[in-house]
């Protein structure tokens, strides 16, 4: 009896949704039917936000970040330490460090860590990029100056990725750090897990 | 610093995953870097599954369920018993019984419940239409074979808005059924709540 209230362009709809991260079936027909729901304007309004998004964001030439322009904000900005290149798996890791408004340097995306069970090699990433980025930097300033922040998140294939890319990028003389493991600020060292603690008790700092 | 970062078709678009049911700001903001991440064609079809589940999902005029067409083919089949209405609250709720494949009766659909406090008078749900259907089926058939089963949620609006329509459509002599509340299958007597417990009791069914 189920195909009696089969509507085609709900299941499309919902299809769609269900593509989407962290979106499973049942929420992703909540969603479907509440698009129905709404009016024919604010539809509209959906749809060509997608759209919009979708070809007006392209990716700066230099840091391969998502921007508006050829070349994004922060790259222009005469404000940033081009000297300072902070290493990030996509995008939303610079936005979760723009919104600290601490960071003056600038980005570079990776769009993935290189992880060959998941088919991610180091060619589908942009670390050729980040190379000739630093190479040319070192070569208009003095390579002491110029600090590679390898941002990847803490996992396996994060830290592989930085291993990697440290030893690309050390040929230059630059600096290369990575972000401070450690116990997260109002975590619990009760409850930490065990490589967390040891990595904190190795990177442990004076207190001053 | 943020401002440098700001991508206002990026906004926009995490501004629309937001106001759907069930997506915070979070996860707004990871559909729409997903969105960013399909191809050109993908992020197309996405938009015109969106224009075109509004635009030709109408509904039935008879159950007024969402349907493709004038009448719903659940109203329009002939192997549906016409004089067994189940009226629910919202069209998600036809798919849960249509999912089941048992119910072979019709359904009404009243799109909420009665709720002052959130502004949901009766004139707002599709009652009236439920009461002509009620009249209308009266003259075609003997009262007593119509049954009219109010499947709205067993909340306290829910069973207000029961006890409404039960009042509504008494007159007309059919018979008027709700859902069995009870101790869900799989349960544990021990942590069902209260209410759910006595009600259960009260329902109790003879072994047959």
């Amino acid at each position: 009896m189920a195909e009696t209230s089969y509507i085609l362009p709900l299941e499309r709809l919902a299809n769609q949704f269900k593509k989407l991260p962290g979106i499973g079936k049942k929420s992703a027909y909540r969603l479907a039917f509440h698009v129905l729901e709404l009016t024919e304007d604010e539809a509209g309004e959906f749809a060509s936000a997608i759209l919009d998004a979708k070809k007006s964001v392209t990716r700066c030439k230099i840091c391969q970040n998502i921007s508006e322009d050829e070349v994004c904000g922060i790259c222009n900005s005469a404000k940033r330490d081009k000297r300072c290149i902070c290493v990030v798996e996509n995008p939303r890791d610079v936005s979760a460090i723009e919104r600290l408004g601490e960071f003056t340097g600038t980005y570079h995306v990776l769009y993935g860590v290189i992880s060959p069970l998941d088919g991610k090699t180091p060619e589908m990433l942009k670390i050729t990029e980040l190379v000739a980025r630093v190479k040319e930097l070192s070569c208009q300033f003095k390579p002491q100056e110029i600090e590679v922040i390898v941002a990847t998140n803490p996992s396996v294939a994060g830290d592989a990725t930085a291993m990697y890319i440290s030893k690309l990028v050390e040929i230059f003389g630059v600096k290369v750090t990575r972000l401070a493991y450690g116990i997260p600020v109002g975590g619990d060292l009760e409850y930490a897990d065990e490589l967390t603690l040891s990595k904190a008790l190795e990177g442990r700092t004076p207190v001053n």
